[in-house]
């Protein structure tokens, strides 16, 4: 399985809505269908945020439990990874569907930084707050997962978040196999670079898994340069709505297809659902 | 010039006390001596954050006053450097100083992260906050700074922070010659070691003037990196109360001293204040 | 122009024959008809080896000059790059095509290496010779191409390779614009990883151009990772005989066909010839 | 042994001369004196040359054996570490002395090169000469080697030297522990930088052991570099004449003395030589 890349689909977000995309799903079941394009068109994992039903964001156990039945349904094998980010919700808030629900995976974020947004053109911020999560934050996210017995994907933004993860792992409290997101091109963070891609790749844990999660208009190249090097990557509608032409993407699953293209262009296969299982380490269903 | 390091010394920082460090200056007068000392032993650059006379910070502007007369008084020519960082103190309580003394430089932080210590030994964290330093607390500074005639030396604890410069440029309110410092070993920042520092200084914006601030144990190492590289390098006893064979410094004049050494040691010289005026391009007294 | 990639094909080579590749073309009319396939799909390099017409590779100044004739009448403007590689061949007999035609382009290797292919899976070398660019040979073929008014393409196959430009431009018969190739994969030179090329740009003398060269299967690989850091590239049967697919390719336009869609999936566009010459500051045609 | 570093001693080299340097020791008496000068000074390697008494390099077994007998009576626990290189000699004269004498090591160049010196004063090479190892021969002295019980120490002057180990691990025929040597700053090889150095380092084979050596003037910095990083280093006057402060080294002992400083000052401790032989897995004289 040396030559295998794990895809993920980052099925909807908080951010974009119908008006900018219309192919951006609300309802557990419109993203359960997006789920199902997403892996049909070859990706394994599916990360998720749930949505009320006129987009804005939920974070309820409930519409997370009906996402998870409807996921289910569609994609009885899909590895599932839910978000636990959000602002001005209580840390209970973000991590109780977790509790419930027990998935295979979820969102860490590890570390602090600007998060903002700059326009050349206008030469002005449009956003620009401090994404704050201090150790104590991170430990009680990560305590919750272990307890739930669902993997961090950990986000790092920097280099100095992959090294945040070396305490936790010292207390005992984060155990490997690891799985870490490089997310390239948030002002603030890294940049979207090949030479800090490799950078980053450089400072991981021995053994870790790792994905590329590439932000805007350079996320085809961080994909790219993350298939040279082996690395698995994440696409999907909340990280980027276009497609490498230019056009906007009518569905994850052509965002997906995309990947695949590449993947397989530059020699590597994308795993089955049931080949990502067994690559993290993950339950595989019994057949 | 091309083979000069300029020695910078952080005399005195806010958190050490006489308990932990006899050497450590409180009063005008006593920064005064030390900054005679190191910059007798190499420095060029002063870096002084205020006391009151039992140690604790002082913020207001006749204190960095008399620092100002008494450090003028014994080293003429020495480059100024004054903090603007501070916690729970107002921003305009952190720059009054800069306004009213125009010192040739001052601290400017470029961007946020975790700022925290942890103990292996006792498997807990013993600092955890979120140093936050978003944009518009960035442009406050750098605009007062802007209007002192005050060289802002970029302080920058990861690779984002580097790259938070790019906005600021593309506004026009920093421009070159670019000072930055790289900040190497802060836990929630970029770890001290070669290969980091060699990746930092990569990505500095063409013709930058750098230096390495390394933070307790590694400093010296990442000191001699540096000088490897034809960095420039701080040291002090804000920085680290230790001489390379583990005894404690005396006084700043030690410190810079065996900075010194190692400059010379590896080829290089330490440049007179004279001559760190030039290559900065800060004003050169007349004669 | 900012977003421009130039694409070099290497029409031929001296090893691979039809029994192979039947799409390797052999007679200048053969190599003419390749060139313009190539030219049509995106490239404006064409990088050439003479034949003899049974496949033997040739190096008289006649068979270069037919070569150069058909060339031209299909593709008038194409940048034109010469081999000067050869083994047991004179050095008057490997540049005198480049004294007769001054062609835009001419191949200078930069060192040397042992140039090596082993089998894993027979435990044994198949080739194994070292390949010898002392330094009073490369002064030879520049000098020659400097006085033939043709860029030295400069070929490094490992970091020492590119360094060996300083005392060139030190004794000022190497100038500006530099041409890189950064040959990736040659076992005795420094393997085709995204690492090593990102390694491999950062040693380049400021202002240069360059573009990787992947050979064998890591090609493809080599060419996205090229993309995405904003180099050039070269395909063409002379590198590398397999689509993406793992197809054999029928002619050089399908290499080039492949490659021009994977500018375009990074956000980049092949240049046509005419930018191209203007980027690298070669004679432009007058209309 | 964490905090551990290895010493090496080149004793004498061939092309230096009493002239030169009236330190340089020729007999197998002077040899083992400076042997001794090292080892006191904290070495734990040495590596050696033969020379003829008038200090023509000797290729001869008896005068290895007498240099042997005399280096074990004065240090009868250093490792030894003989040269295997030389021009215009046969192969099996380059080896005959590692058959004879089984030391524990020999140093294996591991690739081919341009091996230059370049004069900008007088902008001409003085040395342009093709270093030549073809696999064939890697394979013959390593197979030698192997016979006698002797590590290799691999001699790699740019990066494609590192992977140069590749066939030969699958092969069988090199196996760990591995023990390199990344020599920097010969022209035609890789430039003696500290980015170069972590470059080399990163692409290393796991687990392996490293000693940087640098050649000439830049040989305290690379020491340095490497010493940051943990590696081990090489000095003697084989390499380098001049103390870190330009003076001409008077005995290798002084060199291996300001290394030793170095070390300290970096916050390591140089090895004795049988806490090298427990790293390096050489065998440890029974008490
Ligand atoms: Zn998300
Ligand atoms: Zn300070
Ligand atoms: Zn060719
Ligand atoms: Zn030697």
């Amino acid at each position: 399985m040396n030559n295998k890349i794990i895809i993920s689909a980052a099925l909807t977000g908080v951010l974009a809505t119908r008006q900018q995309c219309p192919g951006i799903p609300y309802t557990p079941e419109e993203i359960a269908k997006e789920g199902k394009r997403a892996i049909d068109a070859g990706a394994s994992i599916l990360h998720i945020h749930a949505r009320q039903d006129n987009g804005m964001p939920a974070y309820d156990v409930e519409t997370y439990r009906r996402i998870d039945e409807e996921v289910k349904k569609l994609c009885p094998e899909a590895i599932i990874n839910y978000s636990t980010g959000a602002i001005g919700i209580s840390q209970e808030e973000r991590i109780h569907q977790i509790d419930a629900l027990q998935p295979d995976m979820a969102a860490l974020n590890m570390g602090s930084m600007n998060y903002a947004i700059y326009s050349a053109k206008h030469k002005q911020f449009y956003h620009d707050h401090v994404f704050a999560n201090p150790f104590k934050d991170i430990q009680f996210f990560l305590e919750r997962m272990n307890k739930a017995g669902t993997r961090p994907e950990m986000e790092c933004f920097d280099t100095g978040h992959i090294h945040n993860a070396r305490p936790l792992i010292d207390m005992g409290i984060l155990e490997p196999p690891f799985q870490f997101s490089l997310i390239m091109g948030v002002l603030g963070g890294i940049p979207a670079t090949t030479q800090n891609l490799v950078h980053q790749v450089s400072q991981l844990p021995e053994g870790s898994h790792w994905q590329v999660i590439g932000i805007g208009k350079k996320q085809w190249r961080m994909v790219a340069a993350a298939i040279t090097m082996g690395g698995n990557i994440r696409v999907g509608l909340e990280d980027n709505l276009y497609m490498p032409n230019g056009d906007m993407a009518s569905s994850n699953g052509d965002l997906v297809k995309e990947a695949t293209t590449l993947v397989r262009t530059l020699g590597y296969e994308p795993t089955s659902v049931h080949e990502a299982r067994e690559i993290l380490k993950l339950p595989v269903k019994q057949d």
